[in-house]
């Protein structure tokens, strides 16, 4: 049997000894200025955005197992945006890396598995197959209950993907209905990730986790806490290090006693690293620099 | 003061007296067979859905108050589909139309701001500016709490546009989290309704309602008479009625008593009608047959 991707994955980080995910939420405004300045059109933009992300990928890919492509920051530059995450998502693939779609896509079962083609499986057009944006693992969010998932989780079975499932997102008002508890005791985080935990459950690989993950934010270490209890196969994708303020202190409670169960994502502290604690850097060395220096902070926090 | 969005759509409404929604959810398996046959690629897959669509605008436009377009359909052919997407949009739109996005998107604070901009505001390439999907209202999942809905609520405010958030969809999961009971005594759906009211406060026009509604499905009755109560300046977008087995009498619970305050979607109902209730016409007139059909069996159970 060959190993399943949750279980490369787990693999990768072992070897690399780094849970860590680069966020490629790539807004044109992160660029340096000589590569802004000639852009006029959505097009100019987004061919400069894809630029950008290659020299990143270039930079890094030999330390890093993943990234995470944030969709929304390529939807507002239109179809061209689109284009330049499509573009993204398979360079960074063909680079060896672990491609997580970051679209949060949610809707009733049949619409579900429109967005399921789109990022996991594949479409027919007559006797022609195409997967349009070829994702590895992609988010979504389950306020719709299980037959918003099915959908997701047939093609994580048949195509060998995965998702990470919203359960107690980084944001600060993520509590305003997430932290409310239910009358059977349980908070509706709590609950989310009772249902994640069971959707998983037929996928679960040869490290104990499973395909179907859960995205828990750095920001929120004591439900992290209680999640990690809750959904002992439940990989966690771990946003809010770094700049929404999350230390690796925080979210060592996301990792089991194998230093496995979680993968961290930072964003603008890698990206724009070079106007920032690698001021001075071209911006692909200083991206280099800061992923190593997250690899070293949370490798004192998880490993040590 | 010029009316507001809400106010034209409710006053464009009273004036056909048809609160009905076209969906253009069109997937390429509906197209008529000899508009699907020379398709080989995405491209070609996109090009005829976009015809299939603006012939359909082009027999309906006159008779009906908006469309919406279910952006999962087109997602499935890519970038190419997206290209689709937004000329369907746009088409839409120039024929009078107004037009609802279902994209059903969420994220934190920042990444729901590039949603926002990309299909309520608008983004500037540095001194240009664009407006990527221009669509009236979207849909959006509430599930992150305030934080995640305010930037498409001040885009609401800035471009004179509106959203609708998931509050009772029309699945048959929905119930799972939503119709679970907080320890306050109210469900999930219910604490959902009553911040999507207080979120469209500031902005109730005329006719009493905001720009700020709410998706509850025509299949759970009971559900929606409970939040008709609890939300009385929130407009409806009703998905479920015809082909997922909700009926008029099941829906008229969301208007009040001047027949206002809901706008009710058929998708299938309209589009594949020259398959099923109109077979043997051509798919636009059978289309505009079956729209006919559905603005009289709404106005019954609800005007009469």
């Amino acid at each position: 049997m060959t190993d399943k991707l949750t279980d490369r994955l787990i693999a990768r980080i072992d070897e690399l000894k780094n849970p860590s995910v680069v966020g490629l939420d790539t807004s044109f405004d992160y660029l340096p200025d000589d590569m802004k300045k000639p852009c006029k059109t959505l097009e100019d933009a987004a061919k400069a955005i894809t630029e950008f992300n290659y020299r990143l990928i270039d930079k890094t890919f030999d330390i890093i197992p993943a990234v995470k492509v944030q969709v929304a920051y390529y939807e507002m530059y239109g179809v061209e945006g689109l284009k330049a995450f499509e573009n993204t998502v398979r360079y960074a693939r063909e680079k060896g890396l672990v491609v997580i779609g970051d679209v949060k896509r949610n809707d009733i079962g049949s619409t579900a598995s429109c967005y399921s083609k789109a990022y996991l499986g594949s479409i027919k057009v007559n006797d022609n197959v195409f997967s349009p944006f070829p994702c590895d693992y992609i988010t979504v969010n389950g306020y719709l209950g299980e037959d918003g998932i099915k959908p997701f989780v047939e093609d994580v079975v048949n195509f060998d993907k995965g998702i990470f499932v919203l359960v107690k997102p980084s944001n600060p008002s993520s509590g305003q209905l997430q932290n409310k508890k239910f009358e059977d005791g349980n908070t509706l985080f709590e609950s989310m990730g009772k249902l994640v935990e069971q959707w998983g459950e037929p996928t679960i690989g040869k490290y104990g986790y499973s395909a179907v993950g859960a995205v828990v934010g750095a920001t929120h270490p004591r439900e992290a806490e209680i999640l990690r209890q809750l959904m002992p196969h439940t990989l966690f994708l771990v946003p809010g290090y770094g700049a929404q303020g999350g230390t690796a202190n925080d979210l060592k409670v996301c990792f089991d006693d194998n230093h496995r169960g979680a993968i961290v994502n930072s964003s603008r502290g890698i990206i724009t690293a070079y106007k920032k604690s690698h001021a001075g850097m071209k911006f692909d060395d200083a991206a280099r620099a800061a992923a190593i220096d997250m690899q070293q902070d949370l490798y004192k926090a998880i490993y040590c």
